[in-house]
């Protein structure tokens, strides 16, 4: 990039100062909560779990092709156990590493060795901002965190629907929303796997929008799907079939476990977490066999319950433990890892803000290489706020820059600098300054480092307040990204098409 | 502790559960940001600095000591200049470890290995809270804060100052400040070192309170001072004085530059930490003439200022990467490490929460023994709030929860749980969740894990406005620390004594 590229990039929408479109980094050596021995007994639990106990499957098509691999099947219960080899043989066939490319190849992401990406909220039902209040999202809320996303180049990724526009056709509304991904955003996205259908219509929809077909993305993929599983021990049969779609056309799986401790597994971090991991094997194996060397993600969310109400709790101490834990499994299986940026709070404010924080400190160095719900997530996942977008962007660039490597050599020791000022001096004034002020250090969005009077005078603004200004700025000066006639044309075609088709099959 | 002891521990003030009181050590390697030959030419260019540039020491006992040791010292300007191999000698001296033990010798705290103690916060003018909003700070708030530490068991020392109470007469406030530590608390705490007299007065009292003298406590230490140096490169007369006398009678010497990027350092990471790595050096180097093998602590305190303002700032990536950057340095010279917990946020909101977290993973995952201003600190230390005491109580919890250790064995790795509960089942009613539950995951204080509907209908409390009702509480529940009634005699006597030497040579 030349240099004036860069600083307009490091703009970004006019009005925000934010950090340029950055294929983040993990310099540093992951921590780890097991130790080598530790680790070795939650994977050899994991393996009894496989062979011992079994994961239930609700697909025929998945349950016939584990069968033939030489799993032991019950095809009436759904039962399927797996010999440990069997298991991790075909966990090894899957690659290390993968690049999604989607329409704008500037905007690729890598999954996999020290890579980072941090992807949007996905999922909520509500909607929540300071100047509309909460409510069920709808289409246009759907278009507006699409428009956030794309115009914070701290956002990787679009997930799962950021909210579910409601409003429209169930059958249809897949369609919508890929169509709005591709339209509002150049980013990868989300293909929702429930079912092959919905799943590979995703899958088209990013083809036409890089102007090829869906066969052109099988060895070059554009988009990731996350099969959640039904844990303890199930996958939902559209689920299976899903994944089963997406590995056969070599679009990216993470297979994620959705693993509260006391609820969905026991309240032990061990426990959870061996079972977490055969969960998350199982599916990996099933990838394999759908399309060997087909790339996957290894999945964790592995938070817990507050035992006195049972209402789900996230960026808690086990939350950060197991997203530092995780990433010792996924790195045993050599699989890229996806944890996630979550919290229990109801506002955009001190608990938002330090749930969020645990999580992707422990995301982080537990060297995730994707941070699902990334930007946006409050209420344990049942909103998706626009302030909390900004304010979990600002998170993340923190990171970012926390995570950027340092050089040391003698212009960054500055020793005639030093020498330069006399002790109890200031180097305000001292060349070595004046030549790098203005990019010495990270320029934040959202904080405010004024003193108390200037602040209070200026109308004594929290952080949330503040961020409502941030995203309104955002949407004003949103740019769609440009995409040529002729695939806009094949897009509404598709749309048009297929909308059609599920009609009638609906009808 | 007994089963029964350690419950009551837990409950810790009636009305607020807590974490007991704990020695929380930290069981992960710590996160390196510099590679072994970064860290080599930082030392090195910190060597040059000593060597070639050198330090002010405005002193004449200082001065006295360092000439007579070998330095290169110029009595005129003050400046001193060190070869290397004395100062690193010199250093070699001090313990790695060190063990500070308070009237109740239960509070004991260790500094070195793998221990972190949180402090209360320290030094700010001023002091907010919900209820009466923000003023200078007084008496009464000075021993409110006291109370607050002494009711939270995860604040385990009291730091300078957490406010100071102007109204009180300047040449004896100081006797009135350590009066309260030891009266409203049994914890460790800071003597002053403004000149060596302020200093030990803080010594004999906690000599007092342990039924000691003075001497007793020169192999036994019970209390701590922060060296401040007045960076670049000065160390004023009295800090000087202050640190001989703390260091000629064995108690723990923290010397701790004060070095904002951009201001007191060069803007680049690799000087701040050779110049701050150069000054921590030289004090440490006169502790250990003033007495070989007393016990000392490597202070960091690195951050930035905005540039475009010279406002500090705190909790940024700079400053995250400076408080693991300097564990290492600290490492490099087998020394314990004292880092801080501080934030610019003029609210406690969002961004208290994050920038406190970036400063407390920051110095966490670098491995300090001693986190400063632990718990308190707002507006870039301007002012502690009450409502910030308990925000980050809770950080500090969670952060403790992180930290704590994780067994793997048969029982946590609960196969036979895993077994009993069918796929898509759930975990609430079996027999290894119901043994456990009461104590599985860690019960916050503040933080509110309602649904939306339930929160709302209480009152949509944010976590500011919920840490005023647990700061009233802690202070309605307040127990004063039981003492012997011949040691308060004692106090009062050395208090009335010394009221009126100073007042004899302040008149």
């Amino acid at each position: 990039m030349t240099r004036r590229r860069r600083s307009a990039a490091r703009r970004g929408a006019p009005g925000i100062k934010q950090l340029p479109w950055t294929r983040v980094r993990n310099p540093y050596a992951p921590v780890e909560v097991f130790t080598a021995e530790q680790l070795d007994k939650v994977h050899d639990a994991s393996m009894r779990i496989l062979e011992e106990i079994g994961i239930e499957f609700m697909s025929k098509q998945a349950l016939s092709m584990l069968d033939k691999a030489g799993a032991e099947v019950d095809h009436a219960s759904g039962l399927v156990k797996f010999d440990r080899d069997m298991v991790l043989d075909l966990v090894a066939k899957a690659p290390s590493e993968v690049t999604l490319r989607p329409r704008n190849p500037e905007h690729s992401i890598t999954l996999g060795g020290n890579h980072i990406n941090f992807g949007l909220v996905a999922g909520p039902p509500n909607v929540q901002d300071r100047v509309n209040g909460r409510r069920q999202g709808n289409y246009e809320d759907y278009a507006t965190l699409l428009k956030l996303a794309q115009s914070l180049n701290i956002v990787h990724l679009i997930g799962n629907q950021p909210t579910a526009p409601v409003e429209l056709p169930a059958h249809t509304r897949h369609l919508d929303c890929y169509a709005a991904n591709v339209t509002y955003t150049d980013r990868v996205y989300h293909c929702s796997s429930i079912g092959a259908d919905r799943a590979l219509d995703g899958v088209d929809i990013a083809a036409i929008a890089r102007g090829q077909t869906r066969e052109d993305l099988v060895d070059d993929p554009a988009v990731l799907t996350i099969i959640s599983v039904n844990s303890p021990r199930r996958f939902d049969g559209e689920m299976a079939d899903g994944l089963i779609a997406m590995s056969t056309w070599g679009q990216c799986v993470v297979v994620t476990p959705f693993t509260l401790m006391g609820a969905m597994t026991p309240v032990t971090l061990p426990a959870a977490l061996a079972q977490q991991n055969a969960e998350a094997l199982a599916g990996i194996a099933l990838t394999q066999l759908a399309r060997p060397g087909s790339p996957v993600c290894y999945g964790a969310f592995t938070s817990n319950v507050d035992m006195r109400t049972g209402a789900p709790a996230f960026g808690t101490p086990e939350n950060a433990k197991a997203q530092l834990a995780a990433g010792q499994l996924a790195r045993r299986y050599n699989l890229p890892y996806r944890a996630s940026n979550a919290n229990a709070s109801n506002a955009v404010d001190a608990q938002a803000a330090y749930e969020s924080e645990m999580a992707i400190w422990g995301g982080v160095m537990g060297h995730c290489n994707l941070l699902y719900h990334g930007a946006g997530w409050l209420e344990g996942g049942l909103t998706a706020s626009f302030e909390k977008v900004v304010l979990d962007a600002e998170l993340l660039q923190m990171m970012a820059e926390t995570l950027k490597p340092i050089e040391v050599d003698d212009d960054t020791l500055a020793l005639d600098a030093i020498r330069e000022v006399g002790p109890g001096g200031h180097f305000f004034g001292a060349s070595h300054t004046m030549e790098r002020y203005e990019t010495a250090f990270y320029a934040p969005m959202l904080s405010d480092w004024r003193n108390y009077e200037t602040w209070l005078e200026a109308g004594g603004e929290t952080a949330e307040v503040r961020a409502t200004k941030i995203w309104q700025t955002l949407l004003e000066n949103y740019q769609q990204p440009e995409m040529d006639e002729a695939r806009q044309e094949q897009l509404q075609a598709f749309l048009a098409r297929r909308k059609e088709e599920l009609s009638k099959t609906a009808a």
